[in-house]
Protein backbone atom coordinates (compact mmCIF):
# COMPACT_ATOMS: atom_id res chain seq x y z
CA UNK A 1 0.00 0.00 0.00
CA UNK A 2 1.13 3.74 -0.83
CA UNK A 3 -0.94 6.03 -0.57
CA UNK A 4 1.32 9.13 -2.18
CA UNK A 5 -0.71 10.81 -4.84
CA UNK A 6 -0.16 9.93 -8.66
CA UNK A 7 1.19 13.20 -11.07
CA UNK A 8 -0.71 13.74 -14.50
CA UNK A 9 0.92 16.28 -16.94
CA UNK A 10 0.41 17.30 -19.76
CA UNK A 11 1.11 20.73 -21.93
CA UNK A 12 -2.51 21.72 -21.81
CA UNK A 13 -5.58 20.52 -20.82
CA UNK A 14 -6.18 17.18 -22.92
CA UNK A 15 -4.46 14.78 -20.31
CA UNK A 16 -7.58 15.59 -18.27
CA UNK A 17 -9.40 13.03 -20.48
CA UNK A 18 -6.92 10.43 -18.85
CA UNK A 19 -7.54 11.38 -15.27
CA UNK A 20 -11.18 10.77 -15.98
CA UNK A 21 -10.15 7.25 -17.02
CA UNK A 22 -7.55 6.73 -13.69
CA UNK A 23 -10.47 8.11 -11.58
CA UNK A 24 -12.62 5.77 -12.93
CA UNK A 25 -10.16 2.32 -12.86
CA UNK A 26 -8.34 3.55 -9.78
CA UNK A 27 -10.82 5.44 -7.35
CA UNK A 28 -8.89 5.25 -4.00
CA UNK A 29 -6.02 7.84 -5.54
CA UNK A 30 -5.03 10.80 -4.94
CA UNK A 31 -4.40 12.95 -8.24
CA UNK A 32 -1.87 15.27 -9.14
CA UNK A 33 -2.41 17.44 -12.50
CA UNK A 34 -0.27 19.88 -14.51
CA UNK A 35 -1.23 21.42 -17.13
CA UNK A 36 1.34 23.31 -19.06
CA UNK A 37 -1.05 25.87 -20.68
CA UNK A 38 1.42 29.06 -20.70
CA UNK A 39 3.41 27.29 -23.46
CA UNK A 40 0.29 24.44 -25.50
CA UNK A 41 0.63 23.06 -27.79
CA UNK A 42 3.55 20.87 -27.97
CA UNK A 43 2.57 18.51 -30.90
CA UNK A 44 4.33 21.51 -33.71
CA UNK A 45 7.75 21.98 -31.60
CA UNK A 46 11.28 20.93 -32.05
CA UNK A 47 12.20 17.81 -30.54
CA UNK A 48 14.58 20.12 -28.26
CA UNK A 49 12.34 22.20 -27.13
CA UNK A 50 9.35 19.06 -26.76
CA UNK A 51 12.09 17.97 -24.12
CA UNK A 52 13.24 21.06 -22.15
CA UNK A 53 9.50 21.75 -21.40
CA UNK A 54 8.73 17.60 -20.65
CA UNK A 55 12.02 17.87 -18.40
CA UNK A 56 10.58 21.32 -16.59
CA UNK A 57 6.80 19.67 -16.53
CA UNK A 58 8.45 16.36 -14.53
CA UNK A 59 10.68 18.67 -12.48
CA UNK A 60 7.14 20.38 -11.08
CA UNK A 61 5.67 17.69 -10.61
CA UNK A 62 8.32 15.80 -8.57
CA UNK A 63 8.25 18.92 -5.55
CA UNK A 64 5.23 16.74 -4.41
CA UNK A 65 6.22 13.72 -2.83
CA UNK A 66 4.34 11.02 -5.32
CA UNK A 67 4.90 7.82 -6.31
CA UNK A 68 4.57 7.67 -9.90
CA UNK A 69 3.90 9.99 -12.93
CA UNK A 70 1.99 9.51 -16.11
CA UNK A 71 2.81 11.86 -19.50
CA UNK A 72 -0.75 12.37 -20.73
CA UNK A 73 0.31 13.46 -23.50
CA UNK A 74 1.08 11.73 -27.13
CA UNK A 75 3.75 14.26 -28.18
CA UNK A 76 5.65 13.85 -24.65
CA UNK A 77 5.27 10.12 -24.60
CA UNK A 78 6.74 9.82 -28.20
CA UNK A 79 9.07 12.59 -28.41
CA UNK A 80 10.37 13.12 -24.97
CA UNK A 81 10.20 10.34 -22.89
CA UNK A 82 12.84 8.43 -24.72
CA UNK A 83 14.98 10.82 -24.04
CA UNK A 84 14.53 11.22 -20.83
CA UNK A 85 16.56 9.40 -18.32
CA UNK A 86 15.25 7.02 -15.34
CA UNK A 87 14.98 8.10 -11.99
CA UNK A 88 13.69 7.49 -8.57
CA UNK A 89 10.28 8.22 -9.76
CA UNK A 90 9.21 6.38 -12.75
CA UNK A 91 7.11 8.25 -15.58
CA UNK A 92 5.29 6.11 -17.60
CA UNK A 93 3.85 7.46 -21.13
CA UNK A 94 0.96 6.78 -23.09
CA UNK A 95 2.91 4.96 -25.84
CA UNK A 96 3.67 1.14 -24.51
CA UNK A 97 -0.23 0.85 -23.32
CA UNK A 98 -1.87 2.10 -26.58
CA UNK A 99 0.69 -0.24 -28.76
CA UNK A 100 -0.15 -3.31 -26.06
CA UNK A 101 -4.12 -2.70 -26.79
CA UNK A 102 -3.76 -2.12 -30.74
CA UNK A 103 -2.07 -5.15 -30.67
CA UNK A 104 -4.82 -7.00 -28.89
CA UNK A 105 -7.79 -5.26 -30.48
CA UNK A 106 -6.31 -5.79 -34.64
CA UNK A 107 -7.56 -8.85 -36.28
CA UNK A 108 -5.73 -8.10 -39.66
CA UNK A 109 -2.85 -6.54 -38.29
CA UNK A 110 -3.50 -3.54 -39.52
CA UNK A 111 -3.20 -0.84 -37.43
CA UNK A 112 -3.33 3.36 -38.05
CA UNK A 113 -1.71 5.59 -35.59
CA UNK A 114 -3.26 9.48 -35.70
CA UNK A 115 -1.02 12.31 -33.81
CA UNK A 116 0.27 15.50 -33.76
CA UNK A 117 3.43 16.18 -36.00
CA UNK A 118 5.65 15.47 -32.93
CA UNK A 119 4.13 12.42 -32.63
CA UNK A 120 4.00 10.94 -35.99
CA UNK A 121 7.47 12.20 -36.80
CA UNK A 122 8.92 10.46 -33.95
CA UNK A 123 7.57 6.81 -35.45
CA UNK A 124 7.35 6.01 -31.34
CA UNK A 125 4.36 4.21 -31.89
CA UNK A 126 5.56 2.20 -34.72
CA UNK A 127 8.50 1.15 -32.93
CA UNK A 128 6.25 -0.33 -30.13
CA UNK A 129 3.98 -2.13 -32.26
CA UNK A 130 6.54 -3.79 -34.08
CA UNK A 131 7.90 -5.21 -31.37
CA UNK A 132 4.98 -6.46 -29.76
CA UNK A 133 3.67 -7.29 -33.40
CA UNK A 134 7.09 -7.02 -36.05
CA UNK A 135 4.24 -8.23 -38.69
CA UNK A 136 2.04 -5.31 -38.49
CA UNK A 137 0.97 -3.00 -41.21
CA UNK A 138 0.81 0.65 -39.69
CA UNK A 139 -0.30 3.33 -41.16
CA UNK A 140 0.56 6.72 -39.26
CA UNK A 141 -0.91 10.31 -40.26
CA UNK A 142 0.01 13.56 -38.34
CA UNK A 143 -3.85 15.10 -37.85
CA UNK A 144 -2.57 18.80 -36.81
CA UNK A 145 -6.10 20.55 -36.88
CA UNK A 146 -7.81 18.35 -34.41
CA UNK A 147 -6.10 19.43 -31.51
CA UNK A 148 -7.43 23.04 -32.43
CA UNK A 149 -11.00 21.92 -33.60
CA UNK A 150 -11.45 20.04 -30.05
CA UNK A 151 -10.24 23.52 -28.19
CA UNK A 152 -12.54 25.72 -29.97
CA UNK A 153 -15.74 23.52 -29.99
CA UNK A 154 -15.96 22.03 -33.23
CA UNK A 155 -15.64 18.26 -32.25
CA UNK A 156 -18.65 17.64 -34.19
CA UNK A 157 -18.64 20.30 -36.55
CA UNK A 158 -18.83 19.67 -40.62
CA UNK A 159 -15.69 21.63 -41.36
CA UNK A 160 -13.91 18.48 -38.86
CA UNK A 161 -16.01 16.03 -41.04
CA UNK A 162 -14.53 17.64 -43.88
CA UNK A 163 -11.22 17.69 -42.63
CA UNK A 164 -10.79 14.53 -40.77
CA UNK A 165 -12.46 12.82 -44.47
CA UNK A 166 -8.92 13.81 -45.80
CA UNK A 167 -6.65 12.94 -42.94
CA UNK A 168 -8.17 9.44 -42.51
CA UNK A 169 -8.46 9.06 -46.33
CA UNK A 170 -5.17 6.86 -46.53
CA UNK A 171 -6.67 4.57 -42.92
CA UNK A 172 -9.47 3.58 -45.32
CA UNK A 173 -7.12 2.81 -48.53
CA UNK A 174 -4.88 0.73 -45.89
CA UNK A 175 -8.02 -1.50 -44.21
CA UNK A 176 -6.85 -0.69 -41.02
CA UNK A 177 -9.18 -2.29 -38.30
CA UNK A 178 -7.68 -0.73 -35.42
CA UNK A 179 -6.69 2.91 -35.07
CA UNK A 180 -5.17 4.67 -32.32
CA UNK A 181 -5.56 8.29 -30.92
CA UNK A 182 -2.50 9.15 -30.42
CA UNK A 183 -3.35 12.42 -28.57
CA UNK A 184 -5.17 12.92 -25.52
CA UNK A 185 -7.88 15.24 -27.38
CA UNK A 186 -9.13 13.11 -29.88
CA UNK A 187 -11.23 10.83 -28.14
CA UNK A 188 -13.61 14.36 -28.23
CA UNK A 189 -13.41 13.14 -31.98
CA UNK A 190 -15.43 9.55 -31.71
CA UNK A 191 -18.25 10.64 -33.22
CA UNK A 192 -16.73 12.13 -36.16
CA UNK A 193 -13.97 9.54 -36.93
CA UNK A 194 -16.58 6.69 -36.47
CA UNK A 195 -18.83 8.38 -38.74
CA UNK A 196 -15.28 8.71 -41.24
CA UNK A 197 -14.17 5.37 -40.20
CA UNK A 198 -17.35 3.26 -39.72
CA UNK A 199 -18.54 1.24 -36.85
CA UNK A 200 -16.37 -1.80 -37.15
CA UNK A 201 -13.37 -0.04 -37.11
CA UNK A 202 -11.62 0.06 -33.42
CA UNK A 203 -10.69 3.26 -31.47
CA UNK A 204 -8.19 3.09 -29.09
CA UNK A 205 -8.07 5.59 -26.71
CA UNK A 206 -4.52 6.21 -25.12
CA UNK A 207 -5.97 7.79 -21.99
CA UNK A 208 -8.03 4.58 -21.10
CA UNK A 209 -5.52 2.65 -21.77
CA UNK A 210 -3.03 4.57 -19.38
CA UNK A 211 -5.18 4.38 -16.98
CA UNK A 212 -5.60 0.63 -16.98
CA UNK A 213 -1.97 0.10 -17.22
CA UNK A 214 -1.04 2.39 -14.20
CA UNK A 215 -3.39 0.35 -12.00
CA UNK A 216 -1.35 -2.74 -13.39
CA UNK A 217 1.87 -1.47 -12.46
CA UNK A 218 0.32 0.06 -8.84
CA UNK A 219 -0.79 -3.18 -8.05
CA UNK A 220 2.17 -5.36 -9.05
CA UNK A 221 4.51 -3.61 -6.94
CA UNK A 222 1.99 -3.13 -4.27
CA UNK A 223 1.51 0.44 -4.61
CA UNK A 224 -2.25 1.08 -4.62
CA UNK A 225 -3.94 3.68 -2.24
CA UNK A 226 -6.51 2.55 -0.46
CA UNK A 227 -7.53 6.05 0.41
CA UNK A 228 -11.64 6.56 0.63
CA UNK A 229 -11.87 10.00 0.39
CA UNK A 230 -8.93 10.72 -2.74
CA UNK A 231 -8.20 14.55 -3.54
CA UNK A 232 -7.23 16.17 -6.67
CA UNK A 233 -5.40 18.55 -7.57
CA UNK A 234 -4.87 20.87 -10.64
CA UNK A 235 -2.21 23.39 -12.02
CA UNK A 236 -1.31 25.69 -14.53
CA UNK A 237 0.82 26.99 -15.94
CA UNK A 238 -0.60 30.45 -17.44
CA UNK A 239 -0.53 33.43 -14.88
CA UNK A 240 -4.76 33.29 -14.75
CA UNK A 241 -6.82 30.65 -14.88
CA UNK A 242 -10.27 30.67 -17.06
CA UNK A 243 -9.57 27.42 -18.26
CA UNK A 244 -12.36 25.77 -16.33
CA UNK A 245 -15.03 25.62 -18.72
CA UNK A 246 -12.28 23.88 -20.99
CA UNK A 247 -11.12 21.30 -18.07
CA UNK A 248 -14.32 20.85 -17.91
CA UNK A 249 -15.09 19.68 -20.95
CA UNK A 250 -12.42 16.57 -21.03
CA UNK A 251 -12.78 15.83 -17.17
CA UNK A 252 -16.66 15.56 -17.39
CA UNK A 253 -16.86 16.96 -13.51
CA UNK A 254 -16.12 19.95 -11.90
CA UNK A 255 -12.39 20.68 -10.58
CA UNK A 256 -12.37 23.95 -8.75
CA UNK A 257 -10.39 26.31 -9.33
CA UNK A 258 -6.96 25.93 -11.15
CA UNK A 259 -3.95 26.48 -9.50
CA UNK A 260 -1.26 28.89 -11.56
CA UNK A 261 2.31 27.92 -11.38
CA UNK A 262 5.35 30.14 -12.91
CA UNK A 263 7.16 27.19 -14.76
CA UNK A 264 10.19 29.90 -15.85
CA UNK A 265 10.61 29.41 -12.10
CA UNK A 266 11.24 25.63 -12.22
CA UNK A 267 14.78 24.44 -12.54
CA UNK A 268 14.97 21.35 -14.43
CA UNK A 269 16.85 18.37 -12.36
CA UNK B 1 18.69 59.76 -41.85
CA UNK B 2 19.71 56.91 -39.68
CA UNK B 3 20.66 53.49 -41.13
CA UNK B 4 20.52 51.46 -37.49
CA UNK B 5 17.58 48.52 -38.62
CA UNK B 6 13.93 48.55 -37.55
CA UNK B 7 13.08 45.89 -35.48
CA UNK B 8 9.79 43.88 -35.98
CA UNK B 9 8.54 40.72 -33.76
CA UNK B 10 5.56 38.75 -33.27
CA UNK B 11 4.53 35.54 -31.35
CA UNK B 12 5.69 33.27 -34.40
CA UNK B 13 5.84 34.22 -38.35
CA UNK B 14 2.44 35.67 -39.22
CA UNK B 15 4.45 39.01 -38.39
CA UNK B 16 5.83 38.35 -41.97
CA UNK B 17 3.12 39.44 -43.52
CA UNK B 18 3.74 43.06 -41.84
CA UNK B 19 7.99 42.20 -42.82
CA UNK B 20 6.58 42.01 -46.67
CA UNK B 21 5.07 44.91 -46.62
CA UNK B 22 7.74 46.69 -44.52
CA UNK B 23 10.00 45.78 -47.25
CA UNK B 24 7.72 46.88 -49.98
CA UNK B 25 7.02 51.11 -48.95
CA UNK B 26 10.39 51.30 -47.57
CA UNK B 27 13.08 49.21 -49.28
CA UNK B 28 16.04 50.73 -47.89
CA UNK B 29 15.82 49.23 -44.90
CA UNK B 30 17.83 46.94 -42.34
CA UNK B 31 15.03 44.61 -40.76
CA UNK B 32 16.03 42.08 -37.80
CA UNK B 33 13.10 39.98 -36.90
CA UNK B 34 12.11 37.80 -33.97
CA UNK B 35 9.13 35.03 -33.97
CA UNK B 36 8.24 33.05 -31.03
CA UNK B 37 7.97 29.75 -32.30
CA UNK B 38 8.53 28.70 -29.11
CA UNK B 39 5.61 29.75 -27.25
CA UNK B 40 3.54 30.48 -30.21
CA UNK B 41 -0.10 31.29 -30.28
CA UNK B 42 -0.06 34.35 -27.29
CA UNK B 43 -3.99 34.63 -28.52
CA UNK B 44 -5.77 32.07 -26.25
CA UNK B 45 -3.25 33.07 -23.05
CA UNK B 46 -4.27 35.38 -20.53
CA UNK B 47 -3.09 39.15 -20.02
CA UNK B 48 -0.32 38.68 -17.64
CA UNK B 49 1.42 36.32 -20.02
CA UNK B 50 1.15 37.88 -23.17
CA UNK B 51 3.02 40.69 -20.99
CA UNK B 52 5.41 38.70 -19.84
CA UNK B 53 6.53 37.02 -23.39
CA UNK B 54 6.12 40.86 -24.93
CA UNK B 55 8.57 42.10 -22.52
CA UNK B 56 10.93 39.30 -23.37
CA UNK B 57 10.32 40.17 -27.15
CA UNK B 58 11.35 43.49 -26.72
CA UNK B 59 14.49 42.80 -24.91
CA UNK B 60 15.68 40.43 -27.02
CA UNK B 61 15.08 43.04 -29.88
CA UNK B 62 16.61 45.55 -27.93
CA UNK B 63 20.07 43.41 -27.59
CA UNK B 64 20.69 45.13 -31.11
CA UNK B 65 21.14 48.40 -31.48
CA UNK B 66 17.73 49.45 -33.45
CA UNK B 67 15.96 52.64 -34.34
CA UNK B 68 12.44 51.57 -33.51
CA UNK B 69 10.32 48.26 -33.14
CA UNK B 70 6.95 46.77 -34.15
CA UNK B 71 5.10 44.89 -32.57
CA UNK B 72 3.46 42.84 -35.38
CA UNK B 73 1.13 40.98 -33.56
CA UNK B 74 -2.20 41.93 -33.03
CA UNK B 75 -2.63 40.43 -29.82
CA UNK B 76 0.36 42.10 -28.41
CA UNK B 77 -0.74 45.43 -30.04
CA UNK B 78 -4.37 45.10 -27.67
CA UNK B 79 -3.15 43.47 -24.79
CA UNK B 80 0.82 44.09 -23.66
CA UNK B 81 1.69 47.49 -25.60
CA UNK B 82 -0.92 49.68 -23.23
CA UNK B 83 1.11 48.37 -20.47
CA UNK B 84 4.48 48.51 -21.46
CA UNK B 85 6.50 52.01 -19.99
CA UNK B 86 7.68 54.28 -22.94
CA UNK B 87 11.73 53.60 -23.98
CA UNK B 88 14.21 54.86 -25.81
CA UNK B 89 13.72 52.63 -28.54
CA UNK B 90 9.85 53.53 -29.38
CA UNK B 91 7.70 50.52 -29.29
CA UNK B 92 4.69 51.21 -32.42
CA UNK B 93 1.80 48.40 -32.60
CA UNK B 94 -0.51 47.40 -35.23
CA UNK B 95 -4.31 48.66 -33.62
CA UNK B 96 -3.44 52.59 -34.09
CA UNK B 97 -2.51 52.79 -37.79
CA UNK B 98 -5.42 49.88 -38.60
CA UNK B 99 -7.80 52.06 -36.83
CA UNK B 100 -6.86 55.07 -39.11
CA UNK B 101 -7.13 53.16 -42.35
CA UNK B 102 -10.62 52.01 -40.69
CA UNK B 103 -12.29 55.30 -40.24
CA UNK B 104 -10.70 56.75 -43.73
CA UNK B 105 -11.97 53.51 -45.21
CA UNK B 106 -15.55 53.58 -43.62
CA UNK B 107 -18.43 55.17 -45.67
CA UNK B 108 -21.23 54.01 -43.53
CA UNK B 109 -18.83 53.99 -40.34
CA UNK B 110 -19.83 50.19 -39.52
CA UNK B 111 -16.42 49.02 -38.83
CA UNK B 112 -15.96 45.51 -37.86
CA UNK B 113 -12.96 44.13 -36.08
CA UNK B 114 -12.18 40.44 -36.25
CA UNK B 115 -9.14 39.23 -34.10
CA UNK B 116 -7.51 36.56 -31.00
CA UNK B 117 -9.45 36.27 -27.62
CA UNK B 118 -7.26 38.35 -26.33
CA UNK B 119 -7.12 41.56 -28.83
CA UNK B 120 -11.25 40.95 -28.93
CA UNK B 121 -11.24 40.65 -25.27
CA UNK B 122 -8.88 43.90 -24.95
CA UNK B 123 -11.32 46.46 -26.43
CA UNK B 124 -7.90 48.23 -27.96
CA UNK B 125 -9.40 48.80 -31.54
CA UNK B 126 -12.65 49.91 -30.35
CA UNK B 127 -11.27 52.22 -27.92
CA UNK B 128 -8.49 53.45 -30.73
CA UNK B 129 -11.63 54.01 -33.37
CA UNK B 130 -13.92 55.72 -30.77
CA UNK B 131 -10.61 58.01 -30.56
CA UNK B 132 -10.87 59.05 -34.39
CA UNK B 133 -14.46 58.63 -34.81
CA UNK B 134 -16.96 58.61 -31.62
CA UNK B 135 -20.23 57.45 -33.21
CA UNK B 136 -18.74 55.11 -35.18
CA UNK B 137 -20.67 51.44 -34.58
CA UNK B 138 -18.04 48.30 -34.18
CA UNK B 139 -18.69 45.09 -34.16
CA UNK B 140 -16.07 42.76 -32.71
CA UNK B 141 -15.58 39.44 -33.61
CA UNK B 142 -12.83 36.88 -31.88
CA UNK B 143 -12.14 34.19 -34.90
CA UNK B 144 -9.63 31.92 -32.25
CA UNK B 145 -9.65 29.12 -35.75
CA UNK B 146 -8.05 31.69 -37.77
CA UNK B 147 -4.29 31.35 -37.14
CA UNK B 148 -4.58 27.49 -36.89
CA UNK B 149 -6.43 27.05 -40.48
CA UNK B 150 -3.88 29.50 -42.04
CA UNK B 151 -1.19 27.80 -40.14
CA UNK B 152 -1.81 24.23 -41.44
CA UNK B 153 -2.54 25.32 -44.97
CA UNK B 154 -6.34 25.29 -44.68
CA UNK B 155 -6.59 29.34 -46.31
CA UNK B 156 -8.55 28.52 -48.88
CA UNK B 157 -9.95 25.31 -47.71
CA UNK B 158 -14.20 24.73 -47.34
CA UNK B 159 -13.66 23.75 -43.59
CA UNK B 160 -12.72 27.59 -43.43
CA UNK B 161 -15.58 28.96 -45.75
CA UNK B 162 -18.07 27.39 -42.87
CA UNK B 163 -16.23 28.18 -40.15
CA UNK B 164 -15.76 31.59 -41.34
CA UNK B 165 -19.43 32.14 -42.40
CA UNK B 166 -20.22 31.53 -38.59
CA UNK B 167 -17.65 33.85 -37.23
CA UNK B 168 -18.64 36.82 -39.86
CA UNK B 169 -22.81 36.41 -39.52
CA UNK B 170 -22.93 38.92 -37.44
CA UNK B 171 -20.74 41.30 -39.61
CA UNK B 172 -23.29 40.70 -42.37
CA UNK B 173 -26.20 41.54 -40.11
CA UNK B 174 -24.52 45.06 -38.49
CA UNK B 175 -23.77 46.09 -42.22
CA UNK B 176 -20.15 46.81 -41.54
CA UNK B 177 -18.48 48.21 -44.77
CA UNK B 178 -14.69 48.04 -43.56
CA UNK B 179 -13.12 44.86 -41.41
CA UNK B 180 -10.14 45.42 -39.68
CA UNK B 181 -8.21 41.38 -40.05
CA UNK B 182 -6.94 42.60 -36.71
CA UNK B 183 -4.38 39.55 -36.92
CA UNK B 184 -0.80 39.38 -38.75
CA UNK B 185 -2.40 35.72 -39.98
CA UNK B 186 -5.79 36.89 -41.53
CA UNK B 187 -4.54 38.56 -44.68
CA UNK B 188 -3.65 34.90 -46.40
CA UNK B 189 -7.58 34.32 -45.56
CA UNK B 190 -8.74 37.26 -47.76
CA UNK B 191 -9.99 35.48 -50.46
CA UNK B 192 -12.18 33.24 -47.92
CA UNK B 193 -13.66 36.63 -46.07
CA UNK B 194 -14.47 38.16 -49.10
CA UNK B 195 -16.39 35.33 -51.05
CA UNK B 196 -18.57 35.29 -47.58
CA UNK B 197 -18.87 39.18 -47.34
CA UNK B 198 -19.15 40.06 -50.62
CA UNK B 199 -16.22 42.73 -52.41
CA UNK B 200 -17.74 45.66 -51.72
CA UNK B 201 -16.03 45.44 -47.88
CA UNK B 202 -13.24 47.58 -47.38
CA UNK B 203 -10.71 44.76 -45.66
CA UNK B 204 -8.10 46.33 -43.79
CA UNK B 205 -4.49 44.52 -43.78
CA UNK B 206 -2.73 45.40 -40.00
CA UNK B 207 0.52 44.92 -41.50
CA UNK B 208 0.05 47.22 -44.32
CA UNK B 209 -1.55 49.78 -42.35
CA UNK B 210 1.41 49.33 -40.04
CA UNK B 211 4.14 49.52 -42.84
CA UNK B 212 2.82 52.50 -43.79
CA UNK B 213 2.47 54.18 -40.74
CA UNK B 214 6.20 53.16 -39.66
CA UNK B 215 7.02 54.98 -43.05
CA UNK B 216 5.58 58.00 -41.40
CA UNK B 217 6.90 58.38 -38.57
CA UNK B 218 10.93 57.59 -39.76
CA UNK B 219 10.55 60.25 -42.55
CA UNK B 220 9.08 62.76 -40.14
CA UNK B 221 11.63 62.14 -37.57
CA UNK B 222 14.24 62.16 -40.17
CA UNK B 223 15.59 58.66 -39.31
CA UNK B 224 14.84 56.92 -43.02
CA UNK B 225 17.47 54.47 -43.93
CA UNK B 226 19.35 54.87 -47.53
CA UNK B 227 20.95 51.80 -47.18
CA UNK B 228 21.51 50.47 -50.96
CA UNK B 229 21.36 46.73 -50.10
CA UNK B 230 19.61 46.15 -46.81
CA UNK B 231 19.97 43.76 -44.72
CA UNK B 232 17.47 41.18 -42.90
CA UNK B 233 17.88 38.73 -40.36
CA UNK B 234 15.10 35.87 -39.05
CA UNK B 235 15.57 34.58 -34.95
CA UNK B 236 12.69 32.25 -33.90
CA UNK B 237 12.59 30.98 -30.24
CA UNK B 238 12.37 27.17 -31.01
CA UNK B 239 15.55 25.61 -30.57
CA UNK B 240 15.26 23.91 -34.26
CA UNK B 241 14.65 25.82 -37.69
CA UNK B 242 12.20 23.97 -39.97
CA UNK B 243 9.73 27.09 -40.12
CA UNK B 244 10.71 28.30 -43.85
CA UNK B 245 8.17 26.38 -45.29
CA UNK B 246 6.23 28.78 -43.25
CA UNK B 247 7.72 31.62 -43.49
CA UNK B 248 7.76 31.69 -47.17
CA UNK B 249 3.98 31.41 -47.01
CA UNK B 250 3.93 34.71 -45.18
CA UNK B 251 7.00 36.36 -46.51
CA UNK B 252 6.63 35.42 -49.99
CA UNK B 253 10.25 35.52 -50.34
CA UNK B 254 12.99 33.00 -49.51
CA UNK B 255 15.01 33.94 -46.43
CA UNK B 256 17.38 31.79 -45.67
CA UNK B 257 17.77 29.81 -42.88
CA UNK B 258 16.14 31.03 -39.47
CA UNK B 259 18.68 31.51 -36.26
CA UNK B 260 17.40 29.92 -33.05
CA UNK B 261 17.25 31.81 -29.91
CA UNK B 262 17.10 30.24 -26.19
CA UNK B 263 13.98 33.11 -25.27
CA UNK B 264 14.48 31.74 -21.68
CA UNK B 265 17.95 33.28 -21.24
CA UNK B 266 16.65 37.00 -22.36
CA UNK B 267 16.10 39.00 -19.16
CA UNK B 268 13.14 41.33 -19.13
CA UNK B 269 14.89 44.98 -18.80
Amino acid sequence: MNNKPIGVFDSGLGGLTAVKEIINVLPNEDIIYFGDTARVPYGSRSSETIIKYAKQDISFLKSFDIKIILAACGTVSSVALPEIPCDKVRVVGVVEPAAIAAVKATKNKKIAVLGTKGTIDSKAYETEIKKLMPDAKITSIACPMFVHLVENGYSEHEATYLIAKEYLKQVIDNGADTVILGCTHYPMLKKVISKVLGENVSLIDVGKAAANYLKEILDTENKLSELKKPSYEFYVSDAKGGFEDLAKLFLKRDLGALKSVDIDKIKED
